[in-house]
């Protein structure tokens, strides 16, 4: 594709713009070198989150041995020192004049996914990953068992662009007692979806990417990795199970360690063929009392921070990717 | 506010979570020295957009003389050499597969503020600034002549962490030929609550403001800027006319001088105040068959870049945010 394109999101509606005459080649969203960090050390003596600094941590909420690995542990999870939200206020609203707001209710934990300071995610054996997929799951399903947790959002942030300036391997998660509007708007989307065609969304979109072939970059038994048509920013990939789910708390074992191999290669080669960019990640799961809904499928969503949100994005909502989702594809097809 | 409080925006109904444990005190979102860029010269000469350079540009479609400063020009408006959209292509939607796309169609301008390489709005002269606006008006008429614009976007980029690497003062349009469902969201909500309470939504939370007073920051004879009560972002401003008008092309002479002098004014402060912060700005207006609707009211918003966008952020739709409007507007109220 070589002329301007806009496209639309299946399932969210929203328009995104592709831009030729901005394109780049894919290597040239490449982090250029003097951006990218020292390669850290294994242990960083100063770090809350490394081994034998224990005292430094308020509490250990979970913790996953590591049965090879001469008695260290394998992942843990701890209360976040500065959390954006705690659960000691109630979920009650108010009014402020004319305005509405209610105290901070909502969890917030750090997954520690490994012992050590420079081990990430795409280095890590499988064994390794699904430990952090297991302190996702298990957590995930304690929160769930609260009530005023409308809402559970676990996610990553790799690097300075994606909002972390923290060195050790984590992700976090947070739960709240509202639902945005955001989340409220994809559900209906899908639903109306639904109520038309009879069928989910996400399962239309998964069974035409797999026939098209051209915008899928991985692929083992439970998982599928594609670039979206409608991707917001380049290099933009979904992994997305086969078997719908709304829930990520009914994830299977075998379909955790599925998603462990994908995870792991599917960073690993972003790391690779794009030189280390930062990067978000998301799992985007249903909301409480919408567990068993036939129209929501949950999926993770990595969000490579290779592009500035500018002016135009934050009035319109638009997007403008200078990059094509089938050459992102083809570009990270092959390992 | 010591506390922890999630507030929802008035008219778009979005969450927002202010964080005080993540709280900075208002100097430490001052650009660090490092970041700021050396002091540019007053004229470059590889700057496309500097006097002297009119072969490097393909055309200028507009130009406000300056009849004070020996012939050179005070504003001017080129289109964009890297356009996102360009109005060759027509507005036909078809499909793709499964999905919904269409070619690029919409115009891109850019804004060139000044003759002066260096010279930003907030040391401009307020005739200096009305050049501008009126660069804005008269462009922003004459695209909502053409039926095919049903969205117009006037935005300025300040600084790369804004998205921008260009020096030059310039701001940019950009007209669209469908309308996003942001965009969309925001009007239904607004007129939800003009048919509930009979009135403009935008005209309540200005009347409230400025009877509560401690969200405002700045006002004229036609202007009032303010924090808003559920800002997104640390030192989030909005700048909004008195008089009820869903449409900037309705902007009246006497309006766009005191809009000129809010904009010096209020940018000024910024730089002052932040150490010179990356922003974007926003003009937001109704879109193509909304410019009379009693429920819309245009303004323009300001958006420190000054915090970055995370996982939460992206997978939730509601932002996490350090500072408290209220001590915002306390420290930027003053001159």
């Amino acid at each position: 594709m070589n002329e301007s394109e806009v496209r639309q999101n299946k399932i969210t509606k929203e328009w995104v713009i592709y831009a030729p005459a901005r394109r780049k080649r894919p290597w040239d969203f490449q982090k250029p070198e003097q951006e990218r960090a020292q390669p850290p050390p294994p242990h960083d003596a100063n770090c809350p989150f490394c081994p034998g600094n224990d005292h430094m941590l308020e509490s250990i909420t979970m913790e996953i041995k590591d049965e090879n690995d001469n008695g260290l542990w394998g992942a843990r999870l701890v209360p976040n020192k500065y959390p954006a939200l705690t659960p000691s206020d109630g979920i009650n609203r108010y009014t402020k004049g004319i305005y509405l707001a209610m105290k901070g209710f909502g969890y917030h934990d750090v997954v520690l996914e490994t012992p050590y300071h420079n081990r990430q995610i795409g280095q890590m054996s499988v064994q390794e990953v699904e430990r952090i997929v297991d302190v996702y799951h298990k957590r995930y399903r304690e929160l769930m068992e609260e009530k005023a947790n409308m809402m559970i959002i676990i996610f990553r942030n790799y690097g300075r662009r994606a909002g972390t300036s923290l060195i050790h391997p984590h992700s976090q998660i947070i739960s709240t007692s509202m639902v945005p509007v955001y989340i409220r708007w994809r559900e209906e989307m899908a639903l109306r979806y639904f109520d038309e065609w009879g069928r989910c969304v996400y399962c239309e979109i998964l069974e035409y990417e797999m026939k098209d072939g051209r915008r899928i970059i991985y692929e083992n038994d439970h998982f599928v990795a594609f670039v979206p048509f409608a991707a917001e920013v380049p290099f933009e990939i979904l992994i997305m199970p086969k078997i719908h789910k709304a829930n990520f708390g009914k994830t299977s074992d075998n379909e955790k360690s599925d998603l462990a191999l994908a995870l792991k290669s599917i960073l690993e080669r972003l790391r690779k063929k794009l030189n280390d960019p930062d990067y978000n990640y998301i799992i985007n799961t249903s909301v409480r009392y919408r567990a068993e809904e036939p129209q929501l499928h949950w999926h993770l969503l990595i969000r490579p921070r290779l592009t500035t949100m500018a002016g135009f994005e934050i009035g319109s909502g638009i997007n403008i990717n200078p990059s094509i989702p089938e050459d992102d594809a083809e570009f990270l097809k092959n390992d």
